[in-house]
């Protein structure tokens, strides 16, 4: 945050930002949705009060969409449209655990996660993981964090774009089940992979909560909308919920969340697909000739997090003068990692081909200007 | 909640219902919020995420909203634009107070209230309002509750439509200050008002947290947009946990908003007021000719709330048979006042005149069918 605050106000000053510290795609919502919420106006709908779950066709068409990616039948009537992934983990948060209920969340990880836990009164238990298993949770941490009520996992992850395979993800249900842990899966990023399509949690187990959304994949970030897959019998505490904290999610973005997820939607994001696809060969030939180290294998999402070539020192440092000597942004490791990110960076590569592709030149002269120090 | 679950089954199965039991206006939002957004969109904009506070349009729109109704200047940068009132009232609960700590809310009261308070694990202390006192606390009842940390009220009301005059505002602000609970003073009816304007705590006091909302008098329900004017030290503590529980409010929404302020979008809602009073006006000369008591006032807001007439049963089973029978849906007190309301009743008048004037029609119809058992 401190760093986008920064680029901004280098920008406001005239200068020049690439912008590779926001998880942000440069599209806007396909125009299959801006479409459909146009009809509806033309329509004379008026757009009031939807149930806390969201509109019945939307309901059918998130469950059809498991249908199409996992080959999995999942009944609209446990899908849950929330105003965004923010809402849907407010809404599991509150909606599984007791004040003071510990939670397991990845290190590094989306730091969103710890600070709603806390705010929340839950409290957030880190798990340190490792490059060898993909910066994910292993089933031996679940028993080893001693008492855990909930394990929040990411597949494809932030910081780290890395996944979970289905060995993995059956290791971790098992582990979960075995300590009486709830499993809560964040695929915000599904859809946006490069070599094996993502596996959701859906596919190994009925006895999770899977967060999706729009922002990503769809590119609709600022329309907040998204949604939670939930076990039957959470749908009506959920909903009793979900209305007094919300009342519905908005109806707007929920008309041109349909229309994203027509046939013309999802022809025009799949090909924003070839963008990333694009940004991240060049990101990642670049980084290990730049000498960064301890690349995540960045199987998913939009993002490369790495170690800092030999010899940098402090990663707030470096993104404080990479961004004021070059105008490029980055994010600090420590927004993802309080304990070990000062080694470390995460690149974002959402933004349009040209624009990272200037990025990696102005981020080799500056590594060519300033010689690692050892 | 049955209620509207109800009358949708009898909706669902042919029956005609008139429904005055919701608290949504008719109307969609206004043309010029529509035509906002449509701009938008031909313009190329892409709607991503914006600051966690809103964009700064809208901000200083909302502030000139104050100026032209109460002649305030309010500093743009105490606004925070939210996903609704709802979300809102989690910023407030979450950003002022501690876990356990104690609220003070009206009976009869919107019982999101004390549902959103408890589900963040506070106190909801309920207060006895009467009628002699417009069902509005009064500055004794702060003492009374015995160590309050934070007193939320309402005006105009929900469910009774009642205000707090200036007195009453300045009187109550006083009481808090001396027992240290932070005022809260939800404003999300302002503008529907018959007869007084409704005066905004902010008049009386910086140092409140008033709540708006384009709901209501913007007829945008389901756009889920809403805001906060807080006192400066607070907007940055409430931007992070914004950014934290939100991200950001819907930007489509807050795109047509800012056209809702538009003189456009102005005249337009201007319009509906005469409905309402129209509503208001039949509303209030049939209720005590059908033998309806304890009327409150309703200076503001689509609310009618009253004692059903004398030899009348309860209140749940009174609305359970005005709907089978004639199709009429009310709200039964019990959802508005735990203790007291299985006599009471809420009408809202929130639909087209022809509506209402029908929805009377019947329930002169049901009582005349019904004759009080006494």
């Amino acid at each position: 945050m401190d760093v986008l605050a920064a680029a901004q106000r280098l920008e406001t000053a005239g200068r020049d930002v690439v912008h590779m510290e926001v998880g942000e795609p440069a599209f806007g919502a396909p125009a299959a949705a801006r479409r459909a919420l146009e009809a509806a106006f033309s329509a004379g709908e008026t757009l009031g009060y939807t149930g806390g779950l969201g509109i019945p066709a939307l309901r059918q068409a998130i469950a059809g969409l498991y249908r199409r990616r996992h080959g999995l039948a999942i009944d609209p009537a446990r899908v849950v449209v929330t105003a965004g992934s923010s809402a849907a983990f407010q809404l599991a948060f509150l909606g599984l655990f007791e004040a003071g209920a510990r939670v397991g969340i990845a290190d590094p990880g989306y730091p969103a996660y710890r600070n709603i836990l806390f705010a929340l009164g839950l409290e957030a238990v880190r798990i340190e993981t490792h490059l060898a298993t993909r910066y994910q949770p292993v089933p031996s941490d679940v028993p080893a964090a001693d008492g855990l009520d909930g394990l929040l996992v990411a597949s494809p992850a932030n910081p780290t774009g890395t996944m979970l395979d289905r060995p993995a993800l059956e290791a971790l249900t098992a582990a979960c089940a075995d300590e009486g842990a709830i499993l809560i899966c964040d695929e915000i990023y599904h859809g946006l992979t490069y070599g094996d399509a993502a596996v959701s949690a859906l596919e190994v187990t009925d006895d999770v909560i899977v967060i999706g959304s729009f922002s990503k994949y769809y590119a609709m970030t600022g329309w907040r909308i998204g949604w939670m897959v939930v076990p039957e019998g959470l749908v009506r505490p959920l909903e009793t919920l979900a209305q007094n904290l919300f009342i519905c999610p908005p109806h707007a973005s929920q008309v041109a969340a349909l229309g994203a997820l027509s046939a013309d939607g999802e022809a025009e994001v799949a090909r924003h697909l070839e963008s990333y696809r694009a940004n991240r060969r060049a990101v990642v030939a670049a980084l290990p000739a730049l000498g960064f180290r301890d690349i995540a294998p960045c199987d998913g999402a939009f993002y490369a997090y790495a170690r800092l070539p030999e010899g940098e020192g402090d990663s707030t440092e470096f993104c404080e003068r990479l961004l004021a000597e070059q105008g490029v942004a980055l994010t600090p490791g420590l927004d993802f990692d309080p304990v070990r990110g000062d080694e470390t960076v995460r690149l974002s590569f959402a933004q349009a081909p040209d624009r990272i592709a200037e990025g990696l030149r102005r981020l080799e002269a500056f590594m060519a200007r300033e010689p690692a120090a050892v």
